[in-house]
């Protein structure tokens, strides 16, 4: 047969032998290079050609470029001693199903365009569901992000509203009351785009205080939402968090989930870091309730060693979605499979990767045991990194630790506020440009705290010792100057 | 030094290397599998256990399930005669790209977790703005799908139009006039979803009659929007499409964009598919007007040979992208790096693939010649095919061809529209499931056509040939039933 051509056949396997050969020796010794890019703003761009080239390139001096122009650039996610933000990990199963996904290239927007792209996923789905002790009754569908996922799950309960929103829209309507929307003070920004984005407006999102332990209080939920409704606004959603952001505080779910069936508000759970902490069979209970819930979110390429973007929204009120959702244009008709599932109806991309085969391969690589076992002992480590700066004098914990994430801070005696969070400022920006560990910070109740966020599958404890010397030589060195 | 471990790099190495002998020999011989995958619903998930594996299995293990068990459910999207939908492929460079991508596994959600996501991306998408032959001052960002980027563009229009939907939202407000969405009767159902998801309502949005050539018609849309002024109604986007789904048709973007600008409307080009033919010189027109718009969608991953998913949005007012859509909580602020750009800051997503490495790779392999020769051979290959259906009695084509798309039918004279639809629907079904090539079909104007959309690098002359006997066969069968 004839081609047009590609790269040859020949090319590609030298080349693509030469990156696997690269990528192992790369994730072998990961803390070799600095955790956190050192390139100035500008740097990268400055060292790329400013147009394409005319003619083709070997897809050997493109390895290269990657090895030597653009790693300094990359913040290594893959670094052990990685502790900022939510730390995650691209395991070789993950990779393998990547690499594999790329070459099949399959696009599954229906179910006949690769019915193993819709099966598969509902398959890995339904596995993650049961290792992480859901009931039954939960349609699984996979988006990129969680922000992606909670933003679907309010549409699909903006139309559960009964305003037929989606025909009519909600601008110029006299028959429209104010939508309002409910998450804790200290759920994710995602929750704000989301109804950002649905033109619900930022106003109507209502943030409810948390406890003493940073947990959404379900009795001021319930008078947030009286209150609203004798103003005449219409209550749509709830939102609550396994593992928030800033510090993984749990929610109060079976009591939540009370006061939303009470006022016939959807609920949503956002557990897209925590959620799969419930595959460890003694933090199970971090789910309770959930399964009273109209929808939620868990994020495979935070906690559960895949490569991003693997996003997971469950819903029990499938129907919902599609009736936000569905449409059939003529193009998209097919024949005789009136049937099937096809993933296109329940939100807004069409397109759709085959994402669930890293997925499927990082279960079954590391089984539920293993993952149980990997999971329980980042939670270990984080208990002890927490014991640590417990007994440590002029440190302090800011946050109960329920699951892998440490809040704590720099506070000697006597030192303002003010004072504190410029000594931890200096001590985190420090610390970051070693470039052996790398931390982010938050703020609770306006105190500045640090974060060290424990969800790397390479990360020991000596990389958790590691930063805690890193910490206290900085202390040292700042509260010097 | 310890960890708790993932598969042995050995292991990885191995079976790694196995999949790219694999991968090359699949993409070699591409044509050896039916490309319509002959699984019934449910023959998949049938195949597969019910629940994940308690402890770990071997990676080699489900190398050979991919092969053995998952394959039979692909369509193979990789097929040298799959012609159906908007053909797309998954070149070499850009698995490499994928491959390397799930290595690094950067999230690029600010510039400081991993500046070369986010400069790499800006430098890609001005290299292929440049290739486009589109002007200066456009800002680029990679979504996973068109309607992602579309969804994008018209809450930055909402957003534009004045109105502090972000902060007050839609519902329950006497001040909200009623938003419109103007789009041409054959733009994409991802309007349609946009509309829906931003709560507009989609009987807000406005369907503009086509011309004798499927074309948006500038008067008609000028006429539509008067006459909803009129009546009360805040025109605020028009979506005008470079290359349509069902026919590829290109609205007149000069007159549409003289329209918008008296009306104060933004204008969104949806040239999701055809945008990238821009590339060849003598296609380089079909984008003309384009940079009066504010902005534009290209698929890299349906005609530019970049595995899914890759959409580019670009936008000449990113700060309204960004009034729409950014925001900055504690745990995300970076010091000292105020001048960078983040991102997150323009859209929902906040985890971010290294995207832009595949897209980066296949414009340096192919380089701008190299892709701008595979473009218009489909484009001459359409011709020529063209050309054959329009010289076969009782064949007709049903659209003009100003791209790599045919529509065309059997058409034997004296049938009736009926007859004919299930004529061809029924030619269709037959040459679809024999496996050797695959086409879709639409309907236009009430009139059942078929589609033969080539896209595909590996597709040649002998494949479009097969094609064509496929159908003549299958009419001469189905005619005698």
């Amino acid at each position: 047969m004839t081609h047009t051509g590609d790269v040859s056949p020949d090319e590609f396997r030298a080349v693509a032998h030469a990156a696997v050969d690269w990528i192992a020796e790369y994730l072998e010794h990961p803390e070799r290079v600095p955790v956190k890019s050192r390139v100035a703003p500008g740097d990268i761009r400055a060292a790329l050609p400013t147009s394409a080239p005319i003619h083709g390139e070997s897809l050997d001096a493109m390895l290269r470029d990657v090895q030597q122009t653009l790693l300094p650039g990359i913040t290594h996610w893959n670094h052990p001693a990685f502790f900022a933000y939510f730390a995650n990990s691209g395991s070789y199963p993950g990779i393998l199903g990547e690499l594999l996904t790329a070459a099949i290239n399959a696009n599954g927007m229906l179910w006949v365009t690769s019915p193993a792209v819709t099966e598969l996923e509902q398959v890995t789905l339904d596995w993650l569901r049961q290792l992480m002790g859901m009931g039954d009754g939960w349609f699984g569908q996979i988006t990129d992000t969680a922000s992606i996922s909670t933003f679907y799950a309010l549409a699909a309960a903006r139309e559960a509203a009964g305003l037929d929103v989606r025909a009519r829209g909600m601008s110029g309507r006299s028959d429209m009351p104010t939508l309002r929307v409910y998450c804790s003070e200290h759920a994710h920004s995602s929750i704000d785009k989301a109804v950002i984005a649905l033109g619900l407006g930022h106003d109507n999102l209502v943030k409810i205080p948390a406890d003493a332990d940073f947990r959404m209080r379900a009795g001021a939920l319930d008078a947030a939402i009286r209150a609203d409704i004798v103003k005449g606004y219409r209550p749509i959603a709830v939102v609550a968090t396994v593992g928030t952001t800033s510090i993984t505080s749990i929610d109060a779910v079976p009591e939540i989930a009370a006061v939303t069936k009470m006022h016939g508000c959807w609920l949503h759970i956002d557990a897209a870091y925590g959620g799969v902490a419930a595959i460890v069979p003694e933090l199970r209970h971090i789910l309770d309730g959930v399964d009273d819930a109209d929808s939620i979110v868990v994020n495979p390429h935070k906690w559960l060693f895949t490569p991003v973007d693997c996003s997971v929204l469950y819903t029990k009120r499938p129907e919902a979605l599609r009736q936000a959702f569905a449409l059939l244009p003529e193009y998209l008709v097919t024949r005789g499979q009136d049937d099937v599932v096809n993933l296109m109806d329940y939100g807004i991309q069409l397109g759709r990767r085959f994402r669930s085969l890293k997925l499927w391969m990082v279960l079954r690589a590391f089984g539920a045991d293993g993952i149980a076992e990997r999971i329980r002992n980042h939670c270990e480590l984080a208990r002890e990194f927490a014991g640590m700066v417990h007994y440590e004098g002029g440190w302090e914990l800011t946050a109960p630790v329920p699951l892998s994430l440490v809040c704590f801070r720099y506070a000697p005696d006597g030192a303002s506020e003010d004072r504190i969070a410029q000594l931890n400022a200096d001590i985190m920006e420090r610390v970051n440009a070693r470039g052996l560990t790398y931390l982010s910070h938050t703020k609770l109740a306006g105190k500045y705290t640090l974060r060290l966020a424990i969800g790397n599958i390479r990360t020991a404890r000596e990389h958790v010792e590691l930063a805690w010397r890193e910490l206290r030589d900085a202390a040292a060195i700042v509260s010097a100057m």
